[in-house]
């Protein structure tokens, strides 16, 4: 209890019977199945090496177990098992996963099950039903052979020499409906040598307290292991993982960033970090738990989905302060805003420019961006009045900050060119009927050279964009390492329509770091092209391929 | 209870002492801050029109209270309110927000309560200090200053007629580090008159089992009515909000989508939609509850955010199945991967395509256009797989009704046009220090006649728009009426950079109706020519000058 900001030694609060704060907590082991649930969510396909990096990411972090898939139906996942077989993780357990054996069937006779036990995972989960109306309507079977299913599924996995976690689907619907049956289901796993049972919230309708209450009653009848796997669609996924934990589970599942089906899984980084700063339980070490950022952010580029910049914990704004107010208040009193210290999870604090109240501000994000600034007092003055004008007009600094380091190179007599333009045209035609085309040409002079290039787009600013990396790639070759991530444009004042001010903003990675860049016109075209050009700028000057 | 899949009639469980599904449910209010929380997101920079927007969307919600902004620091605010108080809400009320008085002064003479004081909202709401090391560290006063500061705030406000609320700022912090201080404050809110004490979570550091145990403490001293506002730093705003209402709070804060600085506050949909639809609370009415998606979508769009595909309830993949197993399943039986019936928050499941509620709406919708539908089913289908089949190209008719509108006169043979486009050509041009200018030149038939037109501009799109009026000004003289009053830019798919699809909205008025068209092409200059024309026409068709 004693990393977070705001819990304090002396707390008089505790959690409850299960937990006391001041005494040794029990072990907690976490699952992670962004490779399983996690590449359920719409949009999402991995290939085997985007796997393979993802679980090395994990294992780095130190989370026990990693849900790699399942080797019966999917090829791929029976490849990366054998891959990580031939070159295993150091901190963490792969563990493949199934279902229970088709109804009036052997287990031994099951595909599935026999893939199971085939595949080099010593640690297979497999899912079974515990909802009688579920049985009933979806398996089309009887309860009785449904517990059959169950059991026989499991000894003969752990009679194949496998550690078998079981998966009971829907626990929760099936317990508020019939909980004899639900509870029937868990002690037929129980006898059959279940190492850990799994209660989950399949379709996410539970809230915090029904959950504790149904993990606390299911916890007191039995003696296997009890772990937890929730999602979000109550929008309380992460919460309710943590009553489970204080109802008496010892397990926890989830998926990075809360990836997943639907709305997604209980989120497993805010869920550890929860756990583990917030509750005292010491999963894994204080340098992993300071990966945390760094996994959220690249498994999201891995997963190509854009990072959510308002992740609790991982966001780039999750420690970022914009109002006057608090501003103030974050520099005199730091746990005022900031409820754990970002440095434990690897992020860090922002006090957004656009809120620069003075001089010691810019002097800080100058030295936070590698800029050198002038130590004469009105020499400062004067350029943080220049970077308020440009406020003023409408740049707006906090999402961009790599052109406010080139604004304030170029302000202090820093700044590098890399090309002088001479002038730009850009053409988009339409005819009936016909699809819009655009067309740019650019004139520039490169390293002494003039340079005319025209190249061609789906939009004005990708023909831009083709144009310029076309007149310059020759000289700066590492612009083919740079990609356009996102762009964004947003008019200042909309209450003159079509002629108001545009600002663009740009995000730009080179594959491991990314810059966002600003530019402001009247016109789009000038606002994307500024923006374009300093994406590429302070890509090759500060950053590199 | 009775309207949520999952939750049975015959419900085994309670919720505590406090509360039992069974028996009558104490009345709740909501108050959303989208308008003064929400817009200290990061990038987020609100209008007067943009806020009206939204107060009157959230009108229709129902919400009972509506904080507006602060009168006293900003002329925005100021106008917000002298406007909403002309063309009143109906079902909400607004909620003036300031601060208590500066230490050592009158209230009688702090600018900020006279602002309140004098503005035209019946309710304000001031924000003071809970906790004894903000006190000290940030209002570097003593406690009992900070006391009387309290009261006699909100003794001035309650003497001018206001009803009062008082949000007491870190009071979770406060408590656990000296709870007879923090209660200390809110006696003296409730000694001096506030109507509702506020308990506000402001770091987001608490996790639910605290804010339960500390809301049962404090409701249970006090005997003003208790409200709840969380911030969701530790990913359970959400749920840290249901918990205080177990624990007797009877008024819940947050904002929609949960915007709001660092990664947010607690989102005010999910909590309404857990507290109607699963803990039995009557707060709105089942007709304002099914307009829950298209409000989280629309305030997406006014505050040009990218609407989250994965927001519980209202995101488009909240009831979206990828997996087979799922969709299989839930074919057989909807509640194993629907925690509640989609239609009761407006959203609709994707892979079970609900026929009917889908076909009745679009009906419905048309009806409030002035377009007839043809009555046969297989026609409706039809024309709903059609509009479906735009929206899944980046179309969003929530906040483009003229567009839709548009649309189905075309499916259904009523659409009539204004003039014929053969073709137009939009060029840019910049020159080394100068800036850059659009021109374009239109071709097109109107009225039987041959007209080409080229208009400049400061930007693309209004030298287009330039042209266009142009071109037919003379054989719709109206046109000169109808003002762009709003243009947004939306990149729908950011992971493609600057060859994604692009998302334009106008907003049109012609002085006393305003209406809404959406452009989508992967050329910005196209989608805009497609909002554009839709604008003009559906103003000369529809409107009228």
């Amino acid at each position: 209890m004693s990393t977070g900001w705001t819990v304090s030694e002396n707390d008089t609060l505790t959690e409850g019977s299960t937990l006391d704060p001041s005494s040794t907590k029990p072990r907690l082991t976490l699952l992670d199945t962004t490779l399983r649930d996690g590449e359920q969510r719409a949009g999402v396909a991995l290939t085997l090496e985007d796997k393979l990096k993802i679980a090395y990411r994990l294992d780095e972090l130190g989370i026990q177990y990693i849900e790699v898939g399942f080797p019966a139906s999917n090829d791929r996942d029976r490849q990366l098992i054998e891959r990580l077989a031939l070159q295993p993780l150091k901190n963490s357990q792969m563990v493949a996963f199934g279902s229970t054996r088709h109804k009036h069937t052997l287990a031994s006779d099951d595909p599935g099950l026999v893939a199971l036990a085939n595949c080099s995972a010593e640690t297979v989960s497999i899912v079974g039903k515990a909802w009688t109306e579920h049985v009933d309507k979806v398996l089309e079977t009887t309860q009785d052979e449904n517990l059959q299913m169950v059991a026989s599924s499991i000894q003969y996995l752990v009679a194949q020499g496998k550690q078998v976690f079981f998966d009971a689907e829907h626990y929760f619907d099936g317990y508020r409906n019939d909980p004899e049956y639900a509870l029937a289901v868990l002690h037929a796993a129980e006898a059959a040598g279940a190492a850990l049972i799994v209660l989950c919230d399949t379709n996410g309708g539970c809230l915090p307290f029904e959950i504790y209450q149904i993990c606390q009653a299911t916890c007191a009848v039995l003696s296997t292991e009890i772990g937890i796997h929730c999602h979000n669609d109550s929008g309380v996924g992460v919460a309710n993982s943590l009553e489970a934990v204080r109802a008496g589970c010892r397990h926890v599942q989830g998926t990075i960033n809360g990836y997943g089906e639907r709305v997604g899984n209980a989120d497993l980084l805010i869920t550890l970090a929860d756990l583990q700063l917030k509750m005292g339980y010491d999963i894994v070490s204080q340098e992993q738990l300071a990966r945390l950022t760094e996994l959220a952010h690249s498994v999201a580029a891995i997963m190509n989905i854009a990072a959510d910049a308002h992740q609790p914990y991982s966001g780039s704004n999750a420690f970022a302060h914009k109002a006057g107010l608090h501003s103030a208040s974050v520099v005199r009193h730091k746990p005022s805003y900031e409820h754990v210290d970002p440095a434990l999870v690897g992020n860090f604090a922002r006090i957004v420019i656009s809120e620069l109240s003075g001089r010691s501000a810019l002097a800080n994000k100058a030295s936070e961006l590698g800029v050198s600034l002038p130590d004469s007092s009105s020499e400062l003055a004067d350029l943080l009045q220049k970077v308020k004008t440009r406020e003023n007009q409408g740049y707006s600094y906090e999402v961009a900050e790599a052109s406010l380091a080139l604004l304030l190179a170029d302000l202090t007599g820093q700044g590098q060119k890399c090309f002088e333009l001479e002038s730009f045209r850009v053409i988009t035609d339409k005819y009936r009927g016909g699809q819009a085309l655009s067309e740019a040409t650019i004139k520039l002079s490169v390293a002494g050279e003039r340079v005319v290039a025209t190249g061609e787009g789906v939009g004005p600013v990708n023909a831009l964009d083709a144009a310029l990396r076309l007149a310059i790639t020759r000289f700066y070759p590492e612009v083919s390492k740079f990609e356009l991530t996102d762009y964004k444009v947003r008019v200042l004042d909309e209450s003159t329509g079509t002629s108001a001010v545009t600002r663009v903003l740009i995000d730009t990675s080179n594959g491991s770091r990314s810059w966002g860049t600003i530019g402001v016109s009247e016109n789009i075209i000038e606002a994307s092209w500024d923006a374009l050009v300093d994406s590429l700028v302070y890509g090759l000057l500060k950053v590199g391929a």
